[in-house]
């Protein structure tokens, strides 16, 4: 009998890696990818863009349907639910949409369960028009609730990180007035809290409400409808909430097939994406990433990450030989035109860590000061005391500013020195950049800080 | 007597050095700066902007003004030439503004004295309307030739290097008919051929007229002015002329003071720019850069190379420490929309230097495929077929192409494998890249190929 590869989950990782395996090897093996929802390989990051308008969804967001991966020979059941994982008598026992069960034997198994929204356990958290947002589904739900007869005048987005912020400009775009509840000082708190302060101001700017307070519960109307957020005492009145509080990896069924977990409750896998002590591979949002910069095991749902690590685990389901070798932290996003960047350690980070560093924070221009289009930027970069390698880098500014963190996370990634980054050759024209890139300005101040101590 | 340290020349490097100098040493150092010139520090590359009209001239393009180096404590002679270097005696000849020479003693001596245009030996080039493009006097004779009652139709850019395309523009958007002569096949030597035919078809797409011809020479009018160029045999009628063919390190006044020049007639200099065999400094567009990935002495005369080796001179000038680690050739430009940028060596350098190696070209788009103002870009990058190290790249696309030539530069500065760069942790979110940025989709596909070798 032909060899078969189970995948479970068909997303970034799950669809990365069944194309990788069949293009290796062919009719030798079986690949059965058995996905929950009816949609495989799409982009989750364009959800927010689909709600805006920005993009026609949810077809344009699908990179590879199960159409296209069944041309690619690839066996895929949807709407079917992988229920228990037995690693003994390598069984995967799965719910199919009408709800019969079936099993998968399988030879060899790849676990891509991906990520879920974090929805915490408050009252009247099950009204109707309260949102989370992670599958084309529910970026469909959000798209038809805007779309009712019933005009909708207030959102509030709950959680002010990348999925509340993304919301908030989607929210803003199609008309709402549009609050912002995050419990935290500032939004954005994957970056400091000085950074996030400016996030807060320029959103405020564009007629977001940002504000700090705790969400303690929900009123729903007579016919079960969200009406009212309540949160630190006050009554925000509401059409629509959209929850925003980010991921948690989806590790429970790699949890019960007995694989092993890390702190962060992400499937820990080795550099080649197979879990610990064990012979079954996992990638994408379920798994842990160790951090090249912290040296730690984080989880960091990306679908950057996701595509690479499901290559990679591909590659080697297929017999061949692939590493992927952690990460940095790098992330991007934006609010409307207010771009915003980071990657390796905050300054929080570092002081918590018992580090000793010095942090600058600069601004400089997207251009030459004079060329038309150049807008203001603020970069935020910390470097290690004795040896001034650079810890991390934190952007923000308007079109052009936030990319430039990716020579950041080139710095951290080769453990490069503020010294040596100030001097690297990075393109200078006018319509481009200042004679000396922002980043490299701010790793010129940082040099000068730490040689005076 | 306060020790006097003299810098001739008085833009980019020279303007980086003396304020080092001033910052770090104060009143202990008369520090005098000797510029040709009216103006200092200034931007020449801003220079086809201005022309375009995209920013105003000339003083939006001066960073800092002799006014501004005074008030700074430096001595600033401007329209002041350095006629001769005596090292023995420790004395620079000028002559001032007004024909006077006069004899500076000097304790400590840099020379930033730039580049010069080629400005070809043939019949007719001092006919009137023909320009270079290289001082801020350049810039406002070309302004005012464009400012004349008589109405100029056609123009024609010679070379089709940086300034070449940069005025093509800058002609165009004047409301010229605008052809490009140049004696390669392709516009951009810098560039491949193969990418260069890419900006030769956007450029005709523009409306600006590329030929492959060798300028033989100009005919004038009765008055004296320009109105034809004769190339290849053909006669072309203009009303303007813009050399755009390079420029060459200004290193005479250096040689005949008996200062080392390298084989590109630049001057040749320690890390710390300093002359080799001499106490001299020099920096900027008179010197040769060491080339980090051919291992070689080259010239190359940009702006940001000359403030990172003013300063390095500045620094070491004033007693301190500081090294220029050398260039890995990296240059970005555009033509209207049109981005462009390369780093290390083209492919042709590489076969002409005998290396083994493996070359892909790819194309990707700057944001997610289904983000709006997604545009296509291309990315060609080369590796060494052994190791897999990247050799070089370039890059042609529209917004937000090029200035992904920065990745690649950090990979070429750090040597690092296409495998390791697939693999770096890249920013991404649908408004700013796709999953794979498309200098990680050149890498893996630049993998793959090393991998079937």
């Amino acid at each position: 009998v032909t060899e078969r590869v189970v995948v479970i989950g068909g997303d970034a990782a799950g669809g990365s890696a069944v194309s990788q395996v069949k293009r290796a090897r062919g009719d030798e093996v079986d690949v059965v990818m058995v996905e929950r929802g009816r949609w495989t390989s799409y982009s989750a990051c364009g959800i927010p863009y689909w709600i805006a308008g920005d993009v026609d969804g949810p077809q344009a967001l699908v990179a590879r349907s199960p159409q296209v991966h069944r041309a690619n020979g690839i066996d895929v059941l949807v709407g079917t639910e992988a229920v228990e994982v037995d690693l003994d008598c390598a069984v995967v026992d799965v719910r199919g949409p009408d709800g019969q069960t079936d099993e998968l034997g399988f030879d060899q198994l790849m676990i891509a369960t991906g990520a879920t929204p974090v929805r915490p356990d408050i009252p009247g958290i099950d009204a109707q028009g309260i949102f989370g947002i992670q599958t084309l589904a529910d970026g469909a739900s959000v798209v038809d609730a805007l779309s009712e007869q019933r005009p909708l005048v207030n959102a509030v987005v709950v959680g002010g990180g990348y999925i509340g912020i993304e919301m908030a400009e989607a929210m803003l775009r199609r008309g709402l007035n549009v609050t912002v509840l995050d419990q935290a000082p500032e939004p954005m708190p994957t970056l400091d809290p000085d950074m996030g302060r400016l996030v807060r101001e320029a959103m405020n700017g564009m007629g977001i409400d940002v504000q700090r307070a705790q969400v303690e519960g929900f009123e729903a109307d007579a016919s079960g409808r969200v009406r009212a957020v309540l949160a630190d005492g006050q009554e925000h009145e509401v059409d629509i909430v959209i929850l925003g509080l980010g991921v948690r990896p989806e590790s429970s069924l790699a949890q019960s097939a007995g694989l092993c977990l890390g702190e962060s409750g992400g499937i820990r896998t080795d550099e080649r994406m197979m879990v610990e002590d064990s012979a079954v591979f996992a990638a994408g949002d379920c798994v842990e990433s160790f951090d090249r910069v912290s040296k730690s095991w984080v989880h960091v749902a990306l679908g950057t990450h996701a595509n690479k690590q499901g290559r990679v685990a591909g590659i080697n389901l297929a017999g061949g030989q692939a590493t992927f070798p952690g990460i940095v932290r790098t992330a991007v996003s934006k609010v409307c035109d207010l771009e915003i960047a980071r990657t390796g350690l905050r300054e929080v980070d570092a002081r918590q860590a018992g580090l000793d560093c010095e942090v600058v924070t600069i601004e400089s221009s997207t251009r030459a000061g004079y060329f038309p289009g150049s807008t203001p930027m603020t970069v935020k970069m910390l470097a290690a005391a004795g040896s001034g390698r650079m810890l991390g880098a934190q952007i923000i500014g308007r079109e052009g500013a936030a990319k430039r963190v990716d020579v950041c996370a080139m710095a951290l990634w080769t453990e490069m020195t503020v010294y040596e980054l100030m001097q690297t050759d990075l393109s200078y024209a006018p319509p481009f950049s200042p004679v000396w890139d922002p980043v490299q300005v701010a790793a010129r101040v940082l040099s000068a800080k730490l040689a005076e101590r």
